[in-house]
């Protein structure tokens, strides 16, 4: 068997998107990655700006936004349009080959709608399947696939999708075909022991050691659902997983938190 | 020399786009077209009222819309997002496995912001250059690519850029390895005598009516730049083009103009 060739699937968090210095920097560093790559964002706050300003009411539950039609209009305008293709427009400035992808362009990402005994999200999308080998196509071309949290279901109606997720199942799919390291980039330097100490940096992340943090509730709420997707994703193929500030894509020796079986 | 293979272009306007019943009769028209399909949109209403409901006043000289750093993000938002996006959703829902576009998408379109010398047009792009190889390694993929009305400089710069003239450069570009029909679908049956009455189809159009026609001002000012620009796709290896209805890509009696060199 062939070695596979590395693949890095970079996530970007909306606070990364919401200052335009800190993106500029982030896509400099993205293009200069070595070999194939992918970007997966979020949103940040110009969705929720956007509805405030059309005179929608955003919903949460739980931190989700509750996407009801008129929502799914504003984040599918704001992801898949103004933040999708300005980003790709600044990586073809740095001589990345970027294409812009929501899920339904080539049916990259299916989803299922959520269907949930007690909450209606409205119109948001569990991931049911990726399309690896149209991606496999595209990155053999030399194309840095870019894609916004958007996804279908494949009968035309378009789905609010959490980013995390989306990259989870991205390095997941892709794990078949390449050695994947999936990076989760933040404001913060790694997961923190103590949320107010950025020096507490954890530097490796076991199952024991997340199970011991969660009952001593070191561990955050909006934490729990990304390491979950973290432990998911190496037990499903996934070769590395960091999470950091994104000078860790340039600088191998930036502190981050590796995540580890 | 092999034969080229055929690949129809088709270009629809606002019209369409903004009645959503038609857009569905359409979308599922253009999915039936045997063999390789590309579809540019224009932008509809939409993007005019988005602008008004956040408080941006549309600026128009001579039918062409003057796009400042504001009135830019919002059609990128509605023509890159939401109406490109509906319709990949759409096709794809119709088993067309349709990609959405923007020029700055794996630098598919690049363009140049217009200079001209007493208007400024703001963010306003000229097509300079079309990506005909990626283009024909997706085609080649069984892709449906979906152009929007939205290019890029390569220097990081999102464009505004006519549809028209998209959907003719990129008509040209495929000629050197297809043999293209380029159809402008729009609510009329096709170029008309007389705007009025919808019988009084021309159904050939060539160069000494248009200059006849022109000359007698039965020929209406925005319908000059889109002959012009049909004029010279032809004189530059597009095989055939065609305006009409719809209906013409679905049936072959159907009455259109068909445009001659």
């Amino acid at each position: 068997m062939h070695k596979k060739k590395p693949i890095t699937v970079v996530k970007i968090g909306g606070n990364i998107i919401d200052d335009a210095q800190e993106l500029k920097q982030f896509l400099a560093d993205f293009a200069k990655i070595d070999g194939l790559k992918v970007l997966v964002h979020g949103g940040g706050k110009s969705a929720t700006k956007m509805a405030q300003s059309i005179g929608l009411v955003p919903q949460m539950i739980d931190g989700r936004r509750i996407t009801d039609a008129a929502m799914l209009e504003v984040v599918v305008m704001i992801y898949a349009g103004q933040i999708n293709k300005d980003i790709v427009a600044q990586l073809q400035a740095n001589d990345a080959n970027a294409m812009g992808f929501s899920g339904a362009d080539g049916n990259l990402i299916q989803s299922d709608k959520r269907n949930h005994p007690t909450i209606d999200y409205g119109f948001v999308g569990d991931v049911k399947k990726v399309n690896t080998t149209l991606l496999e196509t595209l990155l053999n071309s030399g194309i840095v696939p870019v894609f916004c949290a958007i996804t279908h279901d494949k009968n035309g109606q378009l789905l609010n999708t959490n980013a995390d997720t989306i990259a989870s199942e991205l390095a997941i799919a892709l794990s078949e075909f390449f050695e994947v390291t999936l990076s989760y980039c933040f404001e913060k330097p790694g997961v923190l022991y103590d949320a107010e100490d950025d020096s507490s940096v954890i530097t490796k992340m076991n199952p024991e050691l997340y199970a011991k943090l969660k009952a001593e509730k070191a561990i955050h709420s909006g934490m729990i659902p990304k390491l979950d997707n973290c432990f998911n994703s190496l037990s499903k193929g996934v070769q590395q997983i960091k999470i950091g500030h994104h000078k860790m894509l340039q600088n191998t020796n930036a502190v981050c938190t590796t995540i580890e079986l």
